[in-house]
């Protein structure tokens, strides 16, 4: 043991440890770790100690743990371009699906409505759907648009990029998005649709989408699986001197 | 109660009416809302059906519930854009503080030298901090950087963007950001840096930043305070046609 070893915690290096291993592939996703009683006596440390490595794993979504069965290594989660999940699931060589749940008006609720610029109530054209990876539900994305639009089919929603397929509808350009992204748990009605646990972790992404005369044309939200996804995005800045 | 009306559950629309009231600053930020008995009058309904509308408002992060006081109204999110916290703070009218907690060399962490694009384990220089807004700590951000650079003192972390400082130290120009977004629970030492609790939720913003060569110079990995902020980005889309 080093000198700078001696200063890190038992635990945080069973952890980092544990950690290389996964990354190393030295247990591939859905392959069973040790047992703690084999990691205890591996690293001749107590079962506490195992633990607190192995919580902490848990907490960053490397591992599944379940009472009573090994505990395994989690698929990595999927990194998602948020300018079109549905594109980017395809081009990641995974196959998207799309579940259409609604086509239809609603009263623009309070939030929405203070987002698009018109009065609460109104009626407002939601479109809600399920996105899957390979089969997996990963992502619930609702898009509110307070325009006159084109007939929007079933068909179109479930096979198109909302991004495209919504300002086509509406005969417009998309200039400008702004993008809010909070942590939330999943609702009951969430996690149902999700196939995950009430209380299981998710990224809300809610965009607001402005067309060429810097006008709201629609809000986008996007409730994406934290333990299946993560979401990227990508900047350019301007070199100056 | 119209024929709609009738289709929504009842928890629904007393939540829909307590975010309405909380948008429309009935009651302000810190104000105490009815208790549940006044609720279960004034609506006409069971504790349960009251409970349930305000698990949610509790769930969305609009309420702060603690036993045996009443339930108050939670200070909005402070909007972040992900281009800069610091300066962000004090553009919204707040007062940004910066505690610098380590500037110094580790051995890369096998995720950040991946990353980084350099072996496990070779000395990188690690800067951390916790940036607060008007005293009360919101983000940790710990920078990671494998290269060469001037002499970085505490005062210049204290006062100064990393965005700025750190390529300005290295003689580059950053071009490109890619940052990943993911929600995550905080560990117990995240929980005292942010004066929360573990396991409250917050969103992991790790960015990789790539100078003019096209090589990344550091990785910048912001853990931000649910309760309290939201991180925005803009986008601007090339008109095609």
């Amino acid at each position: 043991m080093t000198e700078s070893d001696a200063l890190v915690p038992k635990y945080y290096r069973i952890q980092r440890d544990l950690l290389d291993r996964i990354r190393n592939h030295d247990w591939l996703p859905g392959a069973a770790i040790p047992s703690e009683t084999d990691l205890c006596k591996q690293y001749q440390v107590s079962r506490g100690t195992v633990r607190r490595a192995l919580d902490e794993l848990d907490r960053q979504g490397l591992i599944i743990r379940s009472p009573g069965r090994p505990t395994i290594v989690n698929t990595p989660k999927i990194p998602l371009l948020s300018s079109g999940f549905r594109t980017d699931i395809a081009k990641k060589g995974m196959v998207p699906g799309t579940e259409v749940l609604t086509i239809g008006y609603v009263k623009a609720p309070l939030p929405i409505a203070e987002l698009l610029d018109v009065d609460q109530g109104v009626p407002v054209l939601a479109i809600e759907r399920v996105i899957t990876a390979d089969g997996v539900p990963i992502i619930i994305e609702t898009a509110h648009i307070a325009r006159d639009t084109q007939p929007i089919e079933a068909q179109e929603v479930k096979s198109r990029s909302l991004l495209e397929l919504i300002p086509e509808k509406c005969g417009v350009y998309l200039t400008r998005a702004v993008e809010s992204y909070e942590p939330i748990r999943l609702s009951a009605s969430q996690a149902r649709l999700l196939h995950c646990r009430a209380g299981d972790l998710a990224i809300q992404d809610q965009a607001l989408l402005f067309d060429s005369d810097q006008v709201p044309l629609y809000v986008s939200t996007a409730v994406v699986r934290g333990d299946k996804a993560r979401i990227l995005t990508e900047t350019s800045f301007n070199v100056h001197r």
